[in-house]
C-alpha cells in the first residue's frame, strides 16, 4: 500500500471546491459595487446550491456589518428542489455597509437519516424503472446503518452545546438499548433529533460563495421623501427684494405642512460677475441682473462662501436648525464649475485648462457656449489637490448640518472621482446622501448609481404616455436596476418644463403630481409647479419664460386655487402608507382604454396596498374598464371590497378583477384608492354609490 | 499655490478608472469559467464603454493564446449608440486555451476634428432648445482650435510609423500655411488624417476590462459528430460466440460509409465476478453470463487492462489505428467504480468506504442496491494518490491513441475532483473530448460542463412534444448556456428506450433521428435503433428486453429495411451542410398544427441554411401551413424559391412565408430542405410539382 502522495496546492483548493454556490443574487457586476437598502429594509439572497451525489445540504446568509468581526446568520431554504435554488432573508438595522455572503455544507446526520428511514421502508419512493423487480418482502437488516448512526451521534456530542448533549446522549442510549431493530430505527429517525443534531452540525465541508458581498444601507431618505425646490433669493415677502435665508425659514411652516420631507436649494453661493448672463439667458446682464447661481465663485468666495445678499453662515445654520424642527432636511446643489471670479482661478490656474492664446476653456458643448463657466480640467497635474479640496468642501457643509448634496451634472466628471469623493464622505458620515442630476444615457446614470450615488433624476419628465410609464417604471422596478437605482421623480425642475404641462392647463399638472408622487418614493417639485407656471421661453423649448435661473422671482403664496391641497393629500397619503414608501411592490393592472393607467403598490407582506388609476389625457374624460391582478393585490377572485379614494373621499363597492372607471379632468384627473374589506365599520356609516 | 498633493493609492487608481467597460459578454460566473469554441470558430465580444463627457473613444478586443505573450487585436464598433454598447469579433485557429479582455481609450484627435467641424458649421447638430438664439452669423474665430490641432498633430508624430509619420506632417504644414482659416480646417477635418492619427494613438488613457477571460478552443468533434456506440462482445459475426475488438474492426467500413465520425465503447475492461448481474440484470448470475462491463476489474486487472475475451492491447491499437483510417474516432466509456474483485480493493482498502461491520459499502441509491459495484470514497484520506491514479488510467489510454472518454455519471463524484482532472489531462492534451453522462438537475448539469466537459448527454430522449423541443432547443441554443453546453443528442442509450419508441413503431424510430441528426450538431444512436428493436424489459420501464449491458447480442447487419439509408442520407447532409454543424443559428418557424415542428439552421453568414419540418406524430398524417421567419432564413419577403428536400429528393417551389406541407408517417415522416432559388440550372431539369 503506497503512502499517500502530496497533493497539490490546486488539488488541495479543488478537494476542498466540493458544494457549488452559483448564481448568487443580488450581486452588481460580480460584487464590483455594493446593493443598496433603507434602513429598516430587508435583503433576499437567492442562489444555487448543489454538490456531487444526494446528500442533503444546509445553507445559510452569513452577514455583518462591514466594522464588525463577527458573523450573523439566517438560514436558507430551498425554493425550487429542481432546480437546487435557495433563498434567505437578512435584515438591515444600521445605516452603513453590511457585508453578506453564503455559507453551505452537507448535513451528514440528516442524510443518513432519510436514508435509513427509506431502507427501513418508512420513506416510499416513487418506483423506478431501472430498478430490478422487488425480490423479498423480508424486512432488511439495518445493523450497519445503526451502528454508522450511533458513532455519528458520538462524533457530534463533541460539538453539541450543553443544553444539547443530553438529547442526542439519550438518542444513542435509545438506539442502543432498543428491543428491536424497529424501535431503534423510530429512535433514530426522530425529527427533534435531527433538528439538534443539525444545530450542533460544525460544517466540517463548509463552503462560501467565493466573493464577499456588500450592501450599502442609507438613511431612509436616500430613498424615499417629497422634495421641494425653491430659489432663497426668490423668497422675500417684498416684490424686487432680494430674498434671504431667512426669507426661506419664513417659508418652513408651510412647507411643512404640506408635507415636503426635503427642501433643495440651489446654489448659495457669490456668483460671478464676468460673462454673467441677462434675464431669459442673454448673454449680457444688465447692471442689476442678479446671474445664475450656478455661476460660482467672486470676491466674495466660491463654493465654501454664502452669497452675501442671501446672508452669512450664522442665517444659514440658523435655516439648517429652524428646518430639522420642522422635519425638513436641507439639500444642497453641488455643481462642480467656477465662475472666471472665482478665487480658484488665481489661487489654482492649474486646475483649469488653458487655450492656445493662454486664456482659460470656458464650458461648451458645440455648438454651445457657456462663457459664464469655467469647467475644472480632471487631467490637470494637480488633479489630487483639486479631488482634496471639492472633500473640503464637502466636509465644510457636513460641518454645517447638510446631509443631502444634489450634484449638478456629474456625468461630466470622470466617474472614479466621484467613487472615490462619495466613498470618502460616505465612510466619515454614511448618512450623506448624493442626488446624482444626470441626464444622460441609461449606461451613465446607472453606473453613477452604482458607484454611489443615493438616488438620481430619471427621464420621468419625458415619459408621459401610457406605454412609456408603464415600460419605464418596469425597468426600474422590476429589473436588477433596482438593486441600486433609486429613482426621484421630479414632475419639473427649473430647465424642464415640458410640453405636456405647457399644453395641458391645470390637469396636466394634477396628473404628473399624482405621477410623480405615487409611482416613487423619492419625487419632488419645483416652485412654481403648485401655481401651474406653464409659459415656455419660446414655443418648442423646455425653458421657463422669465426663467429664475435668471432674475428674482415674486410668487403670491396666498393665491387660491393651487395645487397645494393635493400635495398635502399626497404627502399625507405618503406618509401613512408603506406601500408607497419603496421602489418594490409596483404591478400595472390591465384597462381598456389606453388612457387609463391602473397600477398598486403594495408591501412584501401585502398588508399595505394602494391603488392608483390616472387618467393620462388632461383634456378629455375617459372611461373603461380595469382588469385588476387580483393576487397582487392579496385578493381572492370575486372577491368582494370596497375601493377608497383618498383624493375625493368617495367610496365604492367593487368586486372582482374587472370593474368600472371614469375620469373627467375638469373634476378628477385621478382614483387613489385604499381597498377596505367590507366589514369595516366605516362603511357602514358612508354609503356606498355605485359608480355605473 | 500650493504643491500638488501626494494622492493615496486608491485616488491614483480611481483617476485612472475614467473609461467604464462593463456587462461584458460572453463571461461566465464573472470569468470563473472559460468559454467554450470550436476550432476554426469566432468569438463576439459585446461591451458596454463610455466615460464621461462627449469625447470619442475607441476600443479593441485584445486576445492572444494562453501560452503566448504578444497579444492580438481586432477592433470593436459602437454598435448602438444609445447604450453604449460595442462589439468585436476575433477568430480562434488553434486548439487551447485563448485569454481576451477589451482595451478602450480616448481618441482625442478625433474628438477635436468633431468639435472643429461642428464649430466651422461642417456638422449640423439637431436644435436644441436649450440653447441660447444664436446671437450673430460671423464666422467663429478659429485660431486657438487650429493652434491646439497643431500641437496634437506634433505630439502624435512621436508616436507615428515611418509611413504614417509623412501624412501628419503634410497636414500640420497644410493647416500653418492655408490662405485662410476655412482652407485649414479642411486640412485638418480630413477623414484620412484621423485614421492615421488614430492609428498613431499611444492610447495614454486606455483601460482593460478588469477580469481577463476564457475561452476553450476545441478539437471541431468536441461539439460536431455523429456518434455510434456498440458492444464489442457483441460484434461476433457467429451468434453465441464472444465478440473482440477484431470483431470491431470489421465493422468498421459500414460505419464509415454510413457516415459516423466516432465509435463509443461501453468498458472494454475485465468485469467481476463477484455479485455479477445475470440476463436481464437479475441479482444472480448463471456460469456463462458475461455479466454488466461497468462492474469493472478482476484478477485480469482493472480500468488500466482489457478484458481477455475481448482482445489484448495490440488489438486495441489496431483497432484506433483502423478506425483512424476510416476517418473514424474511438471514444472509451470512463466509469470511476469497481467491481469486489479489482485490483483496487487490494491494494487501496482506504479508497472504499467501510461498513460497521468491515464489509465495503456498495452502490446504492436508497432502495436501489448495485452489489456488483463498490464506489470510490472521495472522502478517503488518501483522495489525492486516487486522483494521481485516475490521471495515470487517462494518460494510459491517451497514449494508446484515444482522445474522447465518454465519463459515466460524472455527477456522482465531486465537481472539484472534474475540474482538475480535466485541466489537468486538457492541459497536456488540448485535443482530448470528455462527454459527461450526467442525468440530473440542470445546475449540476451545466455545472460539469463548465467545469471542462466538452460535450454533454441532454434531456433530448425526454423531449418529444413540439412545446417540449421548442422550449429546451431555445434554452440550449439562445441562452448563456450555448457558450458552454455542447449537447448531444443520443436518440438512444442501452439505459434509454424511450415509450415514444416503444410504441411509436418505424415511423417514431424515423422521426427521433432527423431531430438528432438535425437539431444538435452531435447527436448519436446506440446499436439497435436502426433495427428499430422497440421492447422494454416490462411495460412502463425504458429499459431494453434482454438488454446488451447483461449478454451478448447477436444482430444480422445485412437485414433489409433498416434505417441505415436515412442514416447514411442524414450524416452526408451534415457533412454538406455548415448550417447542421454548430449550435448557434437556430430559428424556430411557426405552424398551424402542433403536430408539425417547422425550425431552420443557418451559419452566422446566412450562405448556407437548411429547412427542416417533422411530422412528430408517428400514427398519423399531419397538414398545415408553415409561417416562415423569413429573415432568418435570409429571404426577402414574397420571395420566390424552392425547397429541395434532401430526404425524399422532391422539389417544391414555395412563395413568401406562408406555404402548406404534409407529412404521412407511412411514406415520410419529415422534409429536410435545402432552399434553392428560382434561377438554378439544376432546376430546369427537374420539373416541379405543387404540393398543393
Amino acid at each position: 500500500m503506497p503512502a499517500a502522495a502530496e497533493p497539490s496546492k490546486l488539488m488541495v483548493r479543488l478537494n476542498r471546491d466540493r458544494i457549488v454556490i452559483a448564481d448568487v443574487v443580488p450581486q452588481l457586476d460580480a460584487g464590483r459595487y455594493p446593493i443598496k437598502r433603507l434602513v429598516g429594509d430587508t435583503v433576499t439572497v437567492q442562489a444555487t446550491i448543489f454538490r456531487e451525489g444526494t446528500a442533503i445540504l444546509r445553507a445559510v446568509v452569513k452577514y455583518r456589518r462591514e466594522e464588525d468581526t463577527s458573523w450573523c446568520e439566517v438560514p436558507m431554504t430551498c425554493i425550487n428542489p429542481g432546480l437546487s435554488r435557495w433563498s434567505g432573508t437578512f435584515p438591515v438595522e444600521h445605516v452603513g455597509v453590511y457585508v453578506y455572503n453564503i455559507e453551505a455544507w452537507t448535513d451528514r446526520f440528516a442524510t443518513w437519516q432519510r436514508d435509513l428511514a427509506k431502507k427501513a421502508g418508512l420513506i416510499h419512493t416513487p418506483a423506478d424503472p431501472h430498478a430490478p423487480a422487488a425480490t423479498t418482502a423480508a424486512p432488511p437488516d439495518l445493523t450497519n446503518e445503526l451502528k454508522e448512526g450511533v458513532a455519528r451521534l458520538k462524533w457530534t456530542l463533541k460539538y453539541a452545546s450543553a443544553s444539547a448533549q443530553p438529547t442526542i446522549q439519550a438518542a444513542m442510549d435509545g438506539m442502543l438499548q432498543a428491543p428491536t431493530q424497529e424501535a431503534a430505527v423510530q429512535v433514530a429517525v426522530a425529527e427533534e433529533l435531527g433538528q439538534v443534531v443539525t444545530a450542533a452540525d460544525p460544517r466540517k465541508d463548509a463552503e462560501w460563495f467565493e466573493r464577499m458581498l456588500r450592501v450599502t444601507v442609507d438613511p431612509v431618505l436616500a430613498g424615499c421623501g417629497a422634495w421641494y425646490e425653491l430659489f432663497p433669493r426668490s423668497q422675500s415677502p417684498e416684490p424686487g427684494r432680494h430674498g434671504t435665508l431667512r426669507d426661506v425659514i419664513r417659508r418652513l411652516p408651510e412647507l411643512a405642512e404640506l408635507g415636503f420631507d426635503v427642501l433643495y436649494l440651489p446654489p448659495i453661493h457669490p456668483i460671478g460677475r464676468s460673462h454673467r448672463k441677462g434675464k431669459n439667458n442673454a448673454p449680457t446682464a444688465g447692471p442689476d441682473d442678479v446671474g445664475s447661481p450656478w455661476a460660482i465663485g467672486n470676491e466674495h468666495g466660491g463654493h465654501d462662501a454664502i452669497e452675501p445678499a442671501l446672508g452669512t453662515f450664522s442665517d444659514f445654520d440658523a435655516l439648517i436648525a429652524a428646518a430639522r424642527e420642522h422635519g425638513i432636511a436641507i439639500a444642497l446643489d453641488f455643481a462642480i464649475q467656477c465662475s472666471p471670479d472665482h478665487p480658484y482661478v488665481q489661487q489654482h490656474p492649474t486646475w483649469f485648462r488653458r487655450r492656445a492664446d493662454g486664456s482659460i476653456q470656458y464650458a461648451e458643448n458645440p455648438p454651445k457656449k457657456y462663457q459664464d463657466i469655467y469647467p475644472l480640467d480632471f487631467e490637470s497635474a494637480d488633479w489630487a489637490a483639486m479631488w482634496q479640496e471639492w472633500r473640503r468642501v464637502l466636509e465644510l457643509w457636513i460641518a454645517h448640518g447638510v446631509r443631502i448634496f444634489r450634484v449638478d451634472n456629474p456625468h461630466t466628471k470622470p466617474v472614479g472621482f466621484w467613487e472615490w469623493l462619495i466613498g470618502e464622505i460616505k465612510q466619515a458620515h454614511p448618512d450623506v446622501v448624493f442626488l446624482s442630476e444626470a441626464f444622460t444615457a441609461p449606461p451613465m446614470m446607472q453606473n453613477l448609481a452604482k458607484l454611489g450615488f443615493s438616488q438620481s433624476y430619471t427621464y420621468f419628465t419625458w415619459r408621459n404616455t401610457k406605454n412609456e410609464l408603464t415600460e419605464y417604471l418596469t425597468e426600474l422596478t422590476q429589473t436588477e436596476v433596482a438593486e441600486y437605482f433609486r429613482p426621484n421623480f421630479f414632475a419639473n425642475t427649473p430647465d424642464i418644463l415640458h410640453e405636456y404641462l405647457q399644453k395641458g392647463g391645470k390637469p396636466a399638472f394634477q396628473v404628473r403630481l399624482v405621477l410623480a408622487a405615487t409611482l416613487s418614493p423619492s419625487y419632488g417639485i419645483y416652485s412654481g409647479f403648485e401655481f401651474y407656471e406653464n409659459q415656455p421661453v419660446r414655443p418648442g423649448s423646455e425653458e421657463y419664460l422669465n426663467s429664475e435661473k435668471y432674475e428674482l422671482k415674486h410668487r403670491n403664496e396666498a393665491a387660491p386655487d393651487t395645487l397645494k391641497p393635493m400635495i398635502r393629500t399626497l404627502n399625507q397619503l405618503r406618509r401613512q402608507h408603506a406601500a408607497l414608501q419603496r421602489l418594490r411592490g409596483l404591478t400595472f393592472h390591465t384597462t381598456t382604454n389606453p388612457n387609463l393607467l391602473c397600477y398598486s403598490r403594495s408591501t412584501p407582506d401585502g398588508s399595505d396596498r394602494v391603488l392608483v388609476v390616472v387618467n393620462l389625457d388632461p383634456k378629455s374624460p375617459h372611461d373603461g374598464m380595469v382588469e385588476l391582478d387580483l393576487p397582487a393585490l392579496g385578493l381572492e377572485p370575486n372577491a368582494s371590497y370596497y375601493v377608497h379614494d383618498k383624493l375625493s373621499g368617495d367610496v365604492w363597492p367593487w368586486q372582482g378583477a374587472r370593474n368600472y372607471v371614469r375620469l373627467d379632468p375638469a373634476r378628477q384627473v385621478a382614483h387613489v384608492f385604499v381597498i377596505e374589506r367590507p366589514n369595516l365599520n366605516l362603511l357602514a356609516e358612508t354609503a356606498p354609490t355605485a359608480i355605473a
